[in-house]
């Protein structure tokens, strides 16, 4: 087993008390919540207490306006397909941003083989969205803005705010892909002037199984997957009772303890990053510096003159659980498109590893993987060629060593 | 509570065993089975031991033929607007019948939308469909077939493996709804001869949250869930691990249990009918006699000369758990399709009321059901102005009295 847990980003452990409030609906109260006797009535009611707490937590103006879907790849699907079938008739032009999640980007593409068509707007050297660039994509055609709240990738928190007030003076839907960010950052509907926003429940604490969307009633939402009336006729298929449950709590206790959590992991971040650029040379961040509008959690970084596949390698053998590239595909081992977007330099995009940090990480965690990271990578310049060669002058380096 | 619960057909409880297994998979294993370090590795690991005990049930070549979405809704609409979507440029033509779930119906209504055509094939009135008359139906456009293994409303099993062989001889893509079966029918996909089938883990002890759809290395299928590259690129969204791996265990003991379930809930089954059919005159089954082609758990009645929502009240009154019309959708109190379909005079449309069985159910509980409606169709008739109507010889009955 893994000493030191530093994928949280990708999934986390449900809380025990998350895990005991599920338990109940698998065993004893397990009748399907559009069923009309007792048992359903039962798995409705809690439904409708989960919606209030995710209600409550976004500040959304009813518990109907919460969609619960399988995952926040599918509210994503939903939020950018849903929106765009329903608003076909008014247009098929879509904005979104070069630095998407792949349920977005690819949600988008897929429409563009249906007769869609998409400005990808690009992002700066930090990741960051200029909203006056949204602005300046807007045609008459435009159905919907799609963009996400805080970078997958990257980390980097974009100015949602902005972007949804050129959104709502424009009247153009308004989707924000919150789904790396609920949990963490405050989310505020009304503050966003957005219409449409997605969150994923095991990215705080909650169980797997569940993504979250929300729509005004405002918004125009055609449902994706087709059946039944459940969810408002906007997701057919039996509700999924217990982990519906369980993310509810998790969201309730995930937004009581939030600003307890982000200042804990916020100081990690920290000194994780300061401990990795003080030791090693030619290593350096992609996106903003911590504190700076970045996720409290998230922490990717390149180093130059290792190979990826190595320093993975190398990291399991230590027992720090790290992922590479997105979190959604890590197994596809291609450069990540959003340091594309950055452009980052091409030897910096292979191989780059994004360290996130949970609740439950210690100073002592990451005083482990700070020592334990700089002797991987010394070690794995001892064996590079490219590093050899740098050190004799015969190559140069795309990084300034970092302060 | 419901003292008798006879609503299995809509959700069963998770067997305590399955619940135990999957424990772990919440707390300590947590990791996205997308990630390749140790935590997720070991989720992996467990996807792929739930795919081989899924291939194993259903006789599959290899466990990569399964792929797991978040419900049996979720992957009929896969199996449809999969194929429809991979198989466009051949043609644009769906048979189906008219006695299909929402799920299946409403993924084809979808696509008419976007340019597709179907023909739907009539059933009889026990619900059969004619294999002749699918095979009559296709035409040079026709890219997929898609019916289902038994009726979730009435409970006809159909020849699947002789419309298997049409589908075969005319090399046309076959898609079986086995959503209500699996567990309980026999499912062999070469004998069978289909390329796509659909399961649904809470039909048989398992969690909610998981549908399984089948694919064969023939079967050509596109993704609708657009993302990352889980599921072999079939199915984006991070894998609910916890939920997959309870629902490999619970079809496990399913298909080792199915005889003696079957023998158990088969002997209900026809007690509940002839015991109701003895008491109760004007009372009619929908769909095959038990025993002669019917799924062993369903009993779906029309009883003449009482309200439909006056039935279910006294039910729930009586602590009995039925459900009226699809259990996807019991709150749309429309007439079932199904019952149309079938050629069901109006009034028997109706309020119909489906019972149905589960392992544990016993003869008391099924001997309690027969008194207590017995009692209750009596109260409703002595309210109802059309019996009184009907014995002063003023209206006719549309059904003859039970045997």
């Amino acid at each position: 087993m893994n000493k030191v847990y530093l994928d949280y980003q990708s999934s986390t452990p449900v809380l025990p008390e998350v895990l005991e409030a599920m338990l109940p609906w698998f065993r004893d109260y397990f009748g399907n919540a559009s069923a009309l006797h007792e048992l359903g009535i039962r798995s409705k009611k809690a439904l409708t207490h989960a919606r209030e707490q995710f209600a409550a937590a976004i500040h959304a103006a009813e518990p109907e306006e919460i969609i619960f879907t399988s995952c926040g790849t599918e509210a994503n699907n939903l939020g950018v397909k849903g929106s765009a079938y329903a608003l076909q008739s008014k247009g098929k032009h879509i904005i979104l941003s070069t630095a998407e999640h792949p349920s977005v980007e690819n949600s988008v593409a897929f429409l563009e083989k249906q007769g869609f068509t998409a400005t990808r707007v690009p992002v700066d050297r930090q990741g960051r969205i200029d909203p006056a660039a949204i602005e300046a994509a807007i045609t008459p055609e435009t159905i919907l803005i799609a963009t996400h709240y805080a970078n997958h990738d990257i980390g980097t928190i974009q100015p949602i705010a902005e972007i949804g007030a050129i959104a709502e003076r424009h009247k153009i839907q308004f989707f924000v892909d919150a789904a790396f960010s609920a949990g963490w950052l405050p989310i505020d509907v009304t503050q966003f002037k957005t219409g449409l926003i997605s969150l994923s429940a095991h990215r705080f604490y909650g169980p797997k199984g569940v993504g979250i969307l929300y729509k005004n009633r405002k918004a125009r939402l055609l449902s994706i997957i087709s059946g039944g009336i459940q969810e408002g006729n906007r997701r057919s298929g039996t509700e999924n009772v217990p982990a519906i449950v369980g993310a509810g709590l998790a969201m309730e206790i995930a937004e009581a303890e939030r600003e307890k959590r982000v200042a804990h992991v916020s100081a990690l971040q920290k000194r994780l990053w300061e401990g990795l650029s003080a030791n090693i040379p030619y290593i350096c961040l992609n996106g903003p510096l911590p504190g700076d509008g970045r996720h409290p959690c998230n922490l990717n970084i390149s180093t130059e003159f290792i190979e990826g596949e190595g320093q993975l390698l190398l990291c399991n053998a230590a027992g720090i659980a790290v992922a590479s590239g997105s979190s959604c595909s890590s197994k596809n081992l291609k450069a990540s498109p959003v340091l594309s977007a950055i452009g980052q330099a091409l030897t910096l995009m292979q191989g780059n590893l994004i360290f996130s940090l949970g609740k439950d990480n210690t100073e002592e965690e990451i005083d482990y993987v700070i020592s334990s990271f700089t002797k991987i990578v010394e070690r794995l310049r001892g064996m590079s060629p490219v590093w050899d060669a740098f050190q004799k002058g015969q190559v140069q380096s795309v990084i300034t060593p970092a302060k």
